[in-house]
């Protein structure tokens, strides 16, 4: 036995007794004879107390930084206590060391702002990991995986292994493939997701599933996207939406109370994705803030059954406004004292060709009832306060309007939305507000290759009213000019995402059972008959044998521990993660293989240059 | 909602209560105007009453075999309740119904007893996968995943998710590899364990690790080895073995309770891995029976510590054993008065190539105080006393005595023993004895390459008395002939595999933490300083920062189960397992991918025939 006690555990009660500990060496202290050394592990920090009797050993043989020692004592109340230690009353005078293992300098320093920079502290990750900062996010990430599962245990779920080695069935991204020894010329491919087993499973009557699972995609990697990624995986038998949002709501309500003891008692909202891009720009939106836009204008095509305020801003002669498609507008608390610098730099930054926005039209909203445009010219100063009423702005408000083409300026409104947040303090850490956004439109539409693809997935069903509209219709478009014409693009999903703080953390769908509705969505995506025996041929076969309604989710284990702990970056919540390449630079992996197992694979190298 | 109750929970006090239940149609019987349902989910069957109202309905559209059935109605108390099913009191007098999906009149039947063949079944695992058979394995599963991480968490351990697209490094078996597609030329290997992953945590101070995790290697698949396979994977950092014994000891015991309510008290016996072998022939030996092996002949150069019974046998002119290395005999209680019919199948069974003995001797230990032998003609009854004595042998016992080269013929008594021991009834499936196997040789000589290998893996630590030894001594051979002469024949590991009924369940060692000492295995292995740190420059890097002694123990999940299942093979207890082939024959992979997949990955297929 190496210790009695941890680094974390002894206390003024403790005093007398005799104890052994073990662990890292934080820091060295020396005053004249005595030695004092902080004494770390995972549960914390003890200090030590070297007497004289030890000088010459510690001449002889210096402690360095995270040295593994252990070291047997007496447990003493010190003089100078340290309030900010759990175990700041009391120190060891040492009687008895041992050096377990010496260590060279660390290439950076081991503590919450360490100077070790990204690159260093990833090819040490061994050594990153012990910094108090990344092992909270770990123990959280922990945490959030004991109350999920006993959530979901308690609700009657089991946890079912599906296998990783399996078939290859690109759709959307691509799958990482696995080349078969024993079957040469074949290979496997490793899971993007469980889907298809998951619904199998619900078809073998195990009505409640859940995993927490690595899944793979080999995506070119956007900032914070990891190849090797961790769900939360669920299914459920015999239910509808309605039950799910439930369930599931209850899961993250209880990860709250567990991790964060937070309360989250409130019903989460839900609102359709429709009402989301409309208000929100954006089918994730931060509903910790409000600012929601006001739809000055836009195109006859989309969102058909919302109206937009034009007549706020027609018949000014501006033609900015009047020769794009889409104007959009925000109304930022408290602005409206910009100066002619700070609206020139928010020009600027939607110029950004991330924004990419042509320029920026504001309406000072100020607090003596006037108002000031940059585009006074083309509109009285009535016509701005109808505008300012229509975006319910305060005095001291200013108004930020965006135009340009529909798309691309609903998305540019909905990122100057967040950034205005975040320069005001509205996105708070401490702040958690969930929403349940709904009725997704079933289908995308794909200009290539002038075809349907799933929003979703191919597996999600149709609103139960709208499965005739899918069933009776042929899912080829004729006129691509007119795609929108055609009854598949009205067609809405029953399926859900949970968004928290502006992030999606979760998805799922109430799952398509029937075998000849599964067949309709595959040909919708253009895929026909032999192609669809070859790559589901088993799913197809299972909906034959009574497939029972079902549905599912999905939560992005990452992203929800990332957030849950306050960051940005799914990376610190990872153990060993990879670089922005796809490289783990502790391991220097991937990296080339013998000839010989190149020769057992029967593959060779064929590089392009 | 598509159900207010499952189809296991009604009972007699839900008497008079209305109800909607979900299911599966597991049969359908008529009698006159009336028909019975027994309607199935994973909770338990409850049989449905349909009156005549419905028999129009009902011969229109008649329900079949895994219809999925929602049925609405009264409970009812059965007239001719069923005592074998915990719904067997009551029915439903169904008053509305509604059918969900159809089903196909499946391959096999959904019952215990199926008339699928196994490929039937593998091929549509979905149904399979109904049976209550399966079901109940799976159960099991789950419930041995949940005692295993509770008593973990209880614990202290942190589950801690390891990366699985990581480096190849080919020791033993071979690795899965994942061709990087924006690395050209570059794989990655899946793991074939978190080994290096688990020991960089302890050096990151992590202290107590634990994973239920899927683990891959690539091997010509035995029966019942499958190529993805699940370990409970675990580390402590700061132990001895002593430790670490004691922790897995309770976590199985604990396991014990939790899954099969069993109360396993006694210690589990320790025997060290020359005692296994000098009395059972067999690293994992099965204890629930004794039959120990009496040692009458032992070349010199083994188990040097242990002294043969050769004198017994010695000097009576009989030249099978004179000339051969080795004789090993087993007392067989109760089976004295075998025929020669049946000692001559015992022969046969003996010289099977599996064992490939060249025969059998036999003495039979009579009743009345007699032998009989079949080699009376070299062995006096006095001897043959003499020998039934050193065995152990009880009047009526059947001595069973085989001859030749040390390995084989120690391999084969041990099966002989455990062949016996099933014959007679010894091997009892709800008896379980644990033992934990000790001290296993830390080499192991590998005559193709005149090197070591490391019989555990290369992590393993020697016992601490023989660090020096190993430190101290060139690893090269110099003399293949004499290589157990060699220092590092004799060094013992800190290894240890806890054994179940004849199974190995789990294995594990105390880990080197020492550079030096790391360095010195890898070079025992054949590996230069430049391979060294080309593959485990990682690790080594980490053994500088201070490293803490550590070690940790893997169990495999699925022997586990199977075992606890009381059944022989891990299929049964994994959902979607592959065959001896390593395919999935119900997906149909692997399979052949797309030729843009290889070209976006830079590789070619090279079929050798």
């Amino acid at each position: 036995m190496y210790r009695t006690h941890t680094c974390g555990e002894l206390r003024l009660e403790h005093k007398g007794n005799q104890t052994t500990l073990a662990g890292w060496v934080q820091t060295v202290r020396k005053f004249g004879a005595i030695t004092f050394v902080d004494l770390r592990d995972r549960y914390g920090i003890t200090q030590l107390l070297f007497g004289e009797a030890h000088t010459k050993q510690l001449d002889e043989n210096p402690l360095g930084r995270e040295f593994v020692l252990q070291a047997t004592g007496i447990v003493n109340e010190r003089s100078n206590k340290n309030p900010n230690l759990p175990t700041g009353d009391i120190e060891i005078i040492v009687s008895e060391f041992n050096i377990l293992n010496k260590s060279a300098v660390p290439p950076f320093t081991i503590q919450d702002d360490t100077d070790g920079g990204d690159d260093l502290r990833m090819k040490y990750r061994y050594l990153d990991l012990r910094r108090n900062a990344v092992k909270k996010n770990l123990e959280l990430r922990y945490a959030v995986n004991r109350a999920a599962r006993n959530y979901l245990h308690t609700q009657g779920f089991m946890d079912i292994e599906t296998p990783f080695l399996i078939k290859s069935t690109p759709e959307g991204a691509r799958d990482f493939v696995v080349p078969s020894r024993m079957n040469g010329g074949q290979f496997y491919a490793l899971p993007q997701s469980p889907q298809t087993f998951k619904q199998l499973l619900m078809v073998s009557g195990y009505d409640r599933y859940y995993q927490v699972v690595k899944c793979f995609r080999d995506e070119d990697l956007r900032a914070d996207r990891q190849p090797e990624f961790t769900q939360i995986d669920c299914e459920m038998a015999f239910v509808e939406q309605e039950d799910i949002l439930n369930m599931f709501e209850g899961m993250v309500k209880h990860i709250f109370k567990e991790v964060k003891n937070i309360d989250y008692t409130e019903a989460v909202p839900r609102m359709t994705w429709e009402d989301a891009m409309w208000q929100y720009g954006n089918d994730k939106p931060d509903i910790r803030f409000d600012m929601k836009l006001l739809n000055l204008k836009k195109p006859a095509t989309v969102y058909t059954e919302k109206k937009d305020d034009a007549a706020l801003i027609n018949g000014a002669d501006f033609k900015v406004f009047d020769e794009v498609e889409t104007v959009l507008a925000i109304s930022v608390p408290g602005c409206s004292e910009y100066s002619r610098k700070q609206t020139d730099e928010l020009t600027e930054w939607v110029k950004r060709p991330q924004i990419g926005m042509k320029g920026l039209v504001f309406i000072k909203v100020n607090t003596d009832g006037s108002y000031k445009s940059s585009v006074d010219k083309f509109y009285s100063e009535e016509k701005l306060k109808a505008i300012a009423e229509a975006a319910h702005a305060q005095p001291g408000d200013l108004i930020l309007i965006l135009a340009g083409a529909e798309e691309r300026t609903r998305k540019a409104i909905s990122e100057l939305r967040l950034e205005m947040a975040e320069r005001l303090g509205l996105r708070k850490k401490d702040e958690y507000k969930l929403v349940w956004i709904l009725d997704f439109p079933l289908f995308e539409y794909d200009e290539e290759g002038n075809r349907w693809v799933a929003r979703h997935h191919p597996f999600t069903s149709p609103k139960p009213s709208q499965i005739e509209t899918m069933i009776g219709n042929n899912p080829v478009i004729e006129n691509a000019a007119e795609y929108l014409k055609h009854p598949y693009a009205n067609i809405k999903a029953n399926a859900y995402d949970m968004v928290l703080n502006g992030n999606e953390i979760g998805g799922g769908s109430i799952r398509i059972y029937q075998r000849e509705l599964q067949e309709k969505m595959f040909a919708a995506l253009g895929m026909n008959k032999e192609e669809q025996l070859h790559k589901f041929g088993f799913l197809l076969g299972a909906f034959e044998y009574g497939a029972p309604p079902h549905g599912g989710i999905a939560f992005g284990f990452d992203r929800l521990c990332a957030i849950l702990g306050g960051s940005e970056s799914i990376r610190d919540f990872i153990a060993f993660p990879k670089n922005n390449a796809g490289r783990d630079v502790m391991l220097d992996a991937p990296s080339t293989i013998d000839e010989k197992q190149l020769n057992e694979l029967q593959i060779k190298l064929d590089l392009k240059n």
